[in-house]
């Protein structure tokens, strides 16, 4: 049984092979691909561009998680709280590389070695790549850049409806429009 | 890319190997175990049992469950309803095996061969093998054999607490105690 053993162990080739599936289906059920951005007053646009890859599991199943970590060799475990029932709330802990050089090195070349199946997850993966690939050229700096990005991510699963995300906010906002006119 | 061919076709052993350990990572992820029981006055107890391996996909990818169909070769699709966000409803389907055949030479065989590797489902599993092995003995005829069914799905993952489960009320039902004392 893999279950037990570090991931990272994983010198036999058959296994790692079985590990890295079984990593592409637990993506493809509970993993996410965002480009979160966020208002930040000392970036040039004002706002900062975050991409995130991450994967949840409940308290129990911590385990996975940190064996995801020694795997990739990169990024973090992550407390979170949620609501699954009124009344009750069940500790989440969740995965996640934000790093750049784990997202590049690691992450991204992991996933085009082994493609994800479900349609919704290969689609954000690849508008994922394809965001990441503009910050790489530095095309989060400009507005025009901005709005590529932005537009790319537009149809990505986030948690919350584009209409109502920072990346829509950011279009609106009249500081995006006073910096643009600075910048460009 | 796997995710456009039928899985059934992967007559390449390292292809089938991919395959089933992708299905392990994606039903831990959006698999259930799960064991039912309904009232129904034309079973001996008074309730039927019924147990349930299911997975979960929106309709974008149900082509995943299709598949999942077809490399088990047993079970159906149903449509489902959820509310996900306040407003909005997103159509979700649901892959199920439900017949004992299926389930008992096709399901377990299969997560026997490749184990789950999250801690909860694969305690659920374990649970899920045990009741239906009392089952197959027919023990759910009997109210001593009802019992042991529901003490071991009752820390299973369902979508209700046991204490407001059709398990929990089977216990407490006075049909349970008037038909225990016709047919023990």
């Amino acid at each position: 049984m893999i279950s037990s053993k570090n991931f990272s162990g994983a010198d036999n080739q058959q296994e790692r092979l079985e590990i890295s599936w079984w990593i592409v289906g637990i993506v493809d059920g509970e993993g996410s691909f965002l480009i979160n951005i966020f208002r930040s007053p000392k970036a040039k646009m004002g706002w900062q561009v975050f991409p995130e890859f991450n994967v949840s599991q409940s308290e129990k199943d911590l385990v996975i998680l940190k064996n995801l970590k020694k795997f990739f060799g990169c990024g973090n475990i992550y407390p979170q709280r949620s609501k699954t029932r009124k009344k009750k709330w069940t500790p989440l802990y969740k995965y996640c590389v934000r790093e750049r050089e784990g997202l590049k090195e690691k992450i991204i070349p992991f996933f085009q070695e082994h493609p994800l199946k479900s349609i919704t997850k290969k689609s954000d993966f690849r508008k994922f790549v394809k965001a990441i690939r503009l910050i790489e050229k530095n095309e989060h700096l400009k507005l025009s850049g901005m709005k590529k990005i932005i537009r790319i991510t537009e149809r990505m699963v986030h948690r919350k409806p584009f209409r109502k995300s920072a990346r829509a906010k950011f279009l609106k906002s009249s500081e995006t429009i006073r910096r643009a006119a600075m910048h460009n």
